[in-house]
């Protein structure tokens, strides 16, 4: 069974706890149980992680790389700057799909710009928590084509 | 039944017959026909239009805008400059989604850029083909929410 | 009598119906039949025409310069890449007034840049339809000078 | 009646004496005449103010702001740096119209960029002494929707 | 015989009997008769098209590249921001030239930057209708190496 | 006892009758009473000054500067181009503090650059009229330190 | 009792070891200690956290948000970049106050620019461990409010 | 016998006073007490003005410039953004050097721009008060030429 | 009997030495063994000049200057920066046509800059060697039209 | 024994794992091993640490400073914006070297820029594993010059 | 005798010959004539040197420095990207002025900016021939201050 | 034996001469001589060069690049603009090592940007005179590889 990452960056541990009105009243791990539900029915496995911090994003990238068929990452606000985790990316070589839950496009100028979407496959921004689903289902998609 | 318009912009019409290596073999019409297809599994009713000229976009804009409930369009090279498609996404008040089908992010630093996006509800980038299936899934979603 | 040009670029078409609480509710015919009202108390000929292609706003500019006094054109989005248009004013050799209802340096930074604004006589910003009017009395101020 | 204020900044004093090919020959006192004069016409009560010094400006806007219903202002080369006008228009919260006797968008780069435009209701650029008569008819035409 | 499109963009159907300081007295027809007569000369068949619309050029460069060996384009104003026409000539993969009858390297800032000259064989710039002779003399020369 | 400047910029004097939902509903002169009350208690004495104009205020900074030691200064909008006061400040050798009531930076993007920043000790922003208390008890402070 | 946050960012922990002719002699412990007293002296609680890691900020802030009034922070280094404890102070819904022992404005020029800042209510700098007192001393002003 | 201005701006009633390590130990009043020395050698006539305040700067130089031959201006800070001052020296037609005390050009980058400059006839910079002796002689110059 | 200069930058001394998949096999002597053939039957007189020294090409022109009647230049990286070489050219008063082997528009960002374009008559780039036998055809044909 | 620190920033354990074209087959451990046969040939003494995480690497930076005579770090992606381990390489006051296995100068232009470099003695890039001895060996020869 | 080197950079041979109503009519011989004759009124000595290459003008520099006690240079094209010579000035630590005969401010934009001004003491523009003079009376009053 | 050539371009010759408090107290000389020792050691044979004068450089790269194996390069002020001494290296095909004496990325902002840099294979910056003999051990090192 393909083993799919699941990757969330910094604070999207506060989802659905604050700014319901933004980011929905789910919490990650309402979210997640419906991901692991959907999965399942894919086939697929998948793995999450959260954190805060840069460097255990990267760790877990490395560790989980080897086994692993493909990485859905929310950067959060790593998506602006972190040049460490896009490094990552490319060196684990996975297929990867950026995910973020509200339009950065129409926020403020300095979100408009991901320093990780140049190195993923795709990009899937402003359908809140329907975004991972999507990803999931082009990962069951692209299996079926092998 | 809801009725979703799908809109390609300047040299789509291509798709299939050049540049397959990027852009795949199947042209527009296989695409379109999928589409349909596709559409009728989700209940949902699609309108095509392709067009090199922003006007003609703007007119079918305005044309269909009333008898519809949602927009998927790939604005092509327009996506960077025209500020017109952007003005009659939003004076025609509807939920769009942009859809490209490579990755503009790993292109041509002028490619990085869309004025559109920050009109749409969502913007779907890197997945061929697959970006339009993704978007029309997320009208039959949110059709059942309703 | 003099001749006045009467020039709407891409969505005007909308006004009245869209975004009331912007552009007010009058439709540009509304507009349009006060104009020729305004005209006609001024001596003056006005002729319209509103379009949602560049190529066709130059093509109507072409045709009917020979035989007119004045250009009274609101570019809509045109005003911030239109080249093309700019050039047409200046290739025709005509008065040009631009007129924008909405006061462009109050919205988003990419609406402060009128690249039609240098080769025009003069630009009127921000009151409405009644910019038309003001522009219009103009041309019946300045044939009064000939 | 209706109490406008119109106000210019510096060197609007040299009007008439100096660079007629550029302003034209009338003296600002001229205009004031003609102004005088049509304000009568219009039911309408004219102030004038005219200084080289920022400081001034601001403290006439102060001064008059309680007594009057909407200001002309011709901020001369204040219009590309003074926040502090700005910030006084914004403070008296009075219906603001900025006037230029040439065309800014057609001089040097420096003059393009208005800090003054963003916070007046309409811009009219252009067309010397008249623009600020279309001003006044403009607060008289408002006047009669009251 | 090798056939080559001559394309120009907006307002290029006003040389001749606009600006001729600018760009002589010769109509766009005039020129035209002598490139015919020149193509003949030389053993090529021209095919001629000119249009104030983006689409329209995009249009007649899909229907006509697949029986065409090289395209000459004067791509007007839209030298500036067409990215879609860009994009076509990239797509229909044919060898261009870009030919501008004046010098826009000594006009306004605006005017240095092309997007149309990067995906051209070659770029002709600054000697007038001379240029397109240049530019079918080179389709000529080319011609005899095959 | 050691003696304080207080100097506001263009439009303080406004405060409290003009925009109380953004700066309160306290005038100059409230805040200024308390300021005088309060430096009773901390043993020091200030001296106020508020003028709209950029000259008066480098006029008084240094008539008053031999007599006294330390400035508390809010620019208002001169604080974003007055070259001229921050040269002042530095010709005086005095000790200066730069209040402002709102956080300028959550307001514009011209409002983020403070020129008077640079040559002051201490930048206080955000605290309404409380900045000036804090700044004040900065300089009772640093005296028991002499 | 009112409960505040205070946390400094990477390098903080060198304070007195390291520069103290920028920083002064005295340790982050020395300066803890003496706001321990101020805060008894306030009827304040201080809870204290340093780290030279990002994520461990963000973690400390996610977990003691609930049962905290107010943050005073110091993000020395990430002051310029972390979008991320930006998001999080936004995320959390807490009073910020942001402190800066040195003048960032006198130095290089990449510290000039917070990201912080304009998600905090105030923005103290240049005082040294002053700061510190400033800012909690606004919080016991703020809490008499209550 | 030709009479010359010698305009300074802001700070400069400073000199000798203070910074005397960058700007030396005359005062304004002594310079001025050896260029009227030095005037009566050259048969010139000189009139002082300094002034804290933009406006003064110009109410002055609109006063003085019908009778008077040149002019020499050390604008201090408003050197860097004082269009009016730039407008004034245009509107009054008189030929103007610029001088710098200390070389603006080794400072810090918002001195290295002159908005005054380009409409002088000479900018010297950087020799003390030697420069206002320098560009008196050249009007002592220009005058035997006549 | 006309006499054209021709001169190369630097490094084009290596031409067919190096590069050859860029720049062809052609030694610089090759293409001008070719262009003394091309001129003779033209009836014009050529005069050729190679130098990797901006200094010895400036020298090179001011000497030809006055005996010649064209330039074609090709001035290799002096392109982007040598103000000299431009002021060189517009010093001697001959029209001039830059060459560029290589289409400098699709190669580095700082390649796309030419300092000298704007004092040429004109641009020809991208057809390797024979850019310098249009140019040549070019003199030909204007001195025919003497 | 002089000590020396051998850090290396996020994705160097990679090395040698992957991107092997790029960074060679050797891994970090290989690596490691010669620079401590090399130091022991040269008289020193070498700690490594590798960490993915700024705190970690900032931590040990302060940790091991005291009993430390050289840095040698390879910040990876931090290079490119970790002020934070810029400011602890300053405050630990210890000689730091900078080294880079590619030449970041030939690759994408966000990693052209380095806000390490200027608080390093030097800076060695592009010579793979090799730039660790070359800095290394400078540590030897600048302990023989004590 | 002080020894003072008069430096002219490229083109500036062409004095006199080449566009008299910018630069007058007199070659640079002339005024070199008269500058020998107002040195030795001055009781200086003056070396001439022009040359159209950087590296003649570096060479120049350092073999001179050694025995002179002043550079007036005009560096020509060379003021604006020489930063060799820039270098050569600081390398020979001698006190430089630095003059243009046209005013660089009144020309296009990229003859703002001066990289030798900030080296060099003072900084002459826009007298012709007159800064030389002005230059040189300038070491002459200084010699007097010895 | 492989030759390496070692080139210094613009001031380099004042090495020692000059500001020793930057550069030491060693000649270009005593360097060279120190290198000609190593390189002997090494078995290397070095050729050394310098010059004020860009196109010197590139004459003698073109002429010793055939029978050399190396190049170390300290390209001095040439660093910041020679694009001609880059292509020439790129053009003659040989392995290259830029060294700059200080680190110029602690230095003015104009010297961070290396044109040089991207065309190199390696870059070493900061270590004096020991720069070269790093270079030069790297090509004995490679040397012993091959």
């Amino acid at each position: 069974m393909r083993r799919i990452l699941i990757v969330n960056g910094p604070n999207l541990n506060l989802l659905g706890k604050r700014e319901p009105e933004v980011y929905g009243t789910d919490s990650l791990d309402d979210i997640n149980d419906r991901l692991i539900q959907c999965a399942e029915d894919l086939k697929l496995q998948v793995e999450f992680f959260q954190s805060n911090s840069e460097g255990a994003i990267i760790d877990f990238l490395h560790k989980e790389a080897g086994q692993s068929h493909g990485l859905i990452i929310n950067p959060g606000a790593f998506t602006h700057y972190s040049i460490a985790i896009r490094d990552a990316i490319v060196g684990i070589d996975i297929e990867a799909i950026e995910v973020h839950l509200s339009n950065i496009y129409s926020r403020e100028d300095f979100r408009h710009k991901s320093v990780i979407a140049p190195v993923c496959r795709g990009h899937i921004v402003g359908f809140g928590a329907e975004g991972y689903f999507m990803a999931l289902a082009h990962f069951a998609e692209t299996k079926k084509e092998d």
